[in-house]
């Protein structure tokens, strides 16, 4: 971890600068999946198993003998903590969907609007280095509260050909019919556009290498919407002298773990829990089965010392993390000053872990910055709203004039002309 | 306008496609417009200026003089309408924050959420063929009442190097202080990226040509959010023998005159009905001084005559308008039944021109089908939310047995760690 000692201001923006890839080849090798899944369809698909997949696919669609072999293999504990986990995660997505009351804007002018779920969504499960079950419940719970009618699933199959049997019990257990073995920006493509065994849909959703995310990025110019561009994960720290830095420096292994360019920050306004912390990574780090994976994302990492726990929270808000600890004394007054963060885990008891599964929020969260205008993932991104407007005759006599004039402002006269003739229609009565 | 007669399902996918660009070109071309403003600031914007606008810019920001003189030139009437316009949009527009109570989602589990402005905000309203000054009502109201701390716009300039009066005393009146003079893809990386005299922001919002929409998806993979990816306008009118033909061919062509590719449909279960209001648009063409835009617009349109009211909803559905006209015996009922549509006029006096100014909905809608999974602007999309958890000594007893199966299922053992190391801490003691 490299340390930096009370950074100036104007150094800030540099020492929070996530690292930025060379996008150009990604773009063009996603680019051309696209296309030919645009094309080609179940074919491309099949191509694209073969040189892609440890397990060339040919039929992706997973089979009910499928899901009964995995219920039947999942263990009864991991079972039980799913179903904690979801009545956690169902709780604190519950909506009570209140569009509220017409607006009479002017007399005879109503306005309202209609919050209504997406028809067809697609979930995209990441299988990477760890199969990812827990993501399934933060999509397919929102998914299922919200009502979407049609919800299907695509995750990479594993060296088998198959999909882990915890996230096909998930899946199931949250109301997922139909999952698709295939991965990457394939995956992305077949949602987006359909194809003969993949029906298309109108949102995708869910965290993925960085073909995913480009493959979302490029399916968005074909009107399809997507949860958010996510990038590698990451947590900030914030620890004061009432931390537990065996805590601490759990939470920095934690997101460490994910991979090699996960980010890991520490902010402190004291040097000595950062020497503490840095001392506990060693330690645990010993301990871990991803030590390799872990070590190189803790290099790069920086701890950063601050002279005030004011300061503190300026540089967390300026680098709006994905993931934030606050291990500070008076923890939620601090947290009310966050203005800028994915998810804020406050005091010492709560560990990042705890969000990641099942206290309850969701762990689909924006990253890289992202989180200073995105929101993580909630049951609103399964909906959108329809606004309605209903004039009366009173309405159109009210509201002609105020369009007659702008619309002739803006040199359109065909819109005048339809508020002028309707007003005309009822001053002639 | 090409009547469609009863269409059979299988091909409403056929007869509902709207057309598809070759993007190639358009993407490279603003990729390396979106690169120079990258690499090279205000400079590379003035040599944008110099290549693209009708007067070359070298000072981007507008002056409090011309604001002054914008000012003075706007006519009272149209001062009094924008006035009157505002006050409706900010009618609708008006929320009640309700974030709601923690929700305690297991004992010594809390979990809440915090909705927030976004704090730096950019806003771009085009002036092409027509000065919008109506898209600054629609995006500087939301963002104010959202409470957005720096909210900036750019809008290209005209031949004498000037933005339209009308646009900025919009702006003023709607707390905006600082506009650029900007057009186009490169409008859109100054407010991404930032250069020495345009702020960088972290959402952007409004309509614009090919150009802009494309730079709009680009800048995503930077981390900026944006508000939807906006194609031609469109509209399509609901129509039964209730209808007055003359109001229907008024709507038909409000929406053909904002170019060639706008897109207007008329559904009808009547043919005598499309043939009354084929006949009014020929009429009304006559006095159009876009006639020749909006010509081309209703040659390229569609007039699907269906077999019933349900039939014509579905079709409805599936095509998923921007802006939808009801113009149908209960109208309202009807309303109902729509699942797919950007914003619902209901009735024969409600025109979307009335929407399109003044009713009080915002007119920056999706398009192109996209409002099957977006919702139009509104002052939701000006904020974010933060999730926050909280565990106490109980909380962490509670749930890290769940969290440590999970994580260890899921081989993260850094995660089950961090959860472990907690709880034994508490039983412990």
């Amino acid at each position: 971890m490299k340390i930096v000692e009370y950074p100036k201001r104007d150094e800030w923006a540099k020492l929070l600068r996530r690292p930025v890839m060379d996008t150009k080849f990604l773009e063009r090798t996603v680019a051309n999946i696209l296309a030919d899944v645009r094309g080609g369809g179940d074919e491309a698909l099949r191509h694209c198993s073969r040189q892609f997949d440890p397990y060339p696919v040919t039929e992706f669609e997973v089979t009910e003998e499928e899901f009964a072999e995995a219920e039947a293999s999942v263990a009864t504990e991991l079972k039980e903590a799913i179903a904690a986990a979801k009545a956690n995660i169902a709780k604190f997505h519950a909506v009570v969907l209140d569009d509220g009351q017409p607006i009479e804007t002017m007399p005879g002018v109503r306005c309202w609007k209609r919050t209504l779920p997406i028809e067809k969504v697609g979930l995209y499960v990441p299988a990477g280095s760890a199969p990812l079950f827990s993501t399934v419940l933060m999509l397919a719970i929102p998914a299922a509260i919200a009502g979407c009618g049609e919800v299907i699933m695509c995750s990479p199959p594993n060296a088998e050909g198959k999909i882990d049997p915890a996230t096909l019990y998930a899946a199931r257990l949250c109301g997922v019919r139909r999952i698709f073995k295939i991965g990457g920006a394939q995956a992305i493509g077949a949602m987006a556009y359909g194809t003969a065994t993949v029906p298309a849909v109108y949102k995708i959703f869910g965290p993925g290498n960085q073909f995913v995310t480009e493959a979302k990025l490029q399916v968005m110019r074909a009107g399809v919407a997507i949860d958010m561009p996510a990038g590698p994960s990451e947590v900030a720290v914030f620890a004061d002298d009432s931390c537990i830095p065996e805590f601490v420096a759990a939470d920095l292994l934690s997101q460490a773990e994910h991979g090699p360019d996960s980010q890991v920050i520490l902010v402190s306004d004291s040097r000595k829990v950062i020497d503490e912390a840095i001392a506990e990574v060693k330690l645990q780090l010993e301990n871990l089965p991803r030590k390799d994976v872990a070590s190189r994302a803790i290099e790069n990492s920086k701890a950063i010392l601050v002279d005030s726990i004011q300061t503190g929270v300026a540089i967390l808000n300026e680098y709006a993390a994905e993931h934030l600890i606050l291990a500070v004394r008076d923890a939620e007054d601090v947290a009310n000053q966050i203005t800028n963060a994915g998810s804020v885990f406050i005091g010492n008891f709560s560990c990042e872990s705890a969000g990641d599964y099942a206290s309850g929020t969701n762990h689909t969260l924006p990253t890289g910055g992202a989180a200073r205008a995105f929101s993580g993932v909630s049951t609103a991104s399964f909906t959108k709203a329809i606004t309605y407007q209903r004039l009366d005759a009173e309405g159109i006599k009210n509201l002609a004039p105020v369009v007659e004039t702008m619309a002739a402002a803006e040199g359109l006269e065909a819109h005048r002309f339809a508020a002028a003739v309707r007003r005309q229609s009822v001053e002639s009565k």
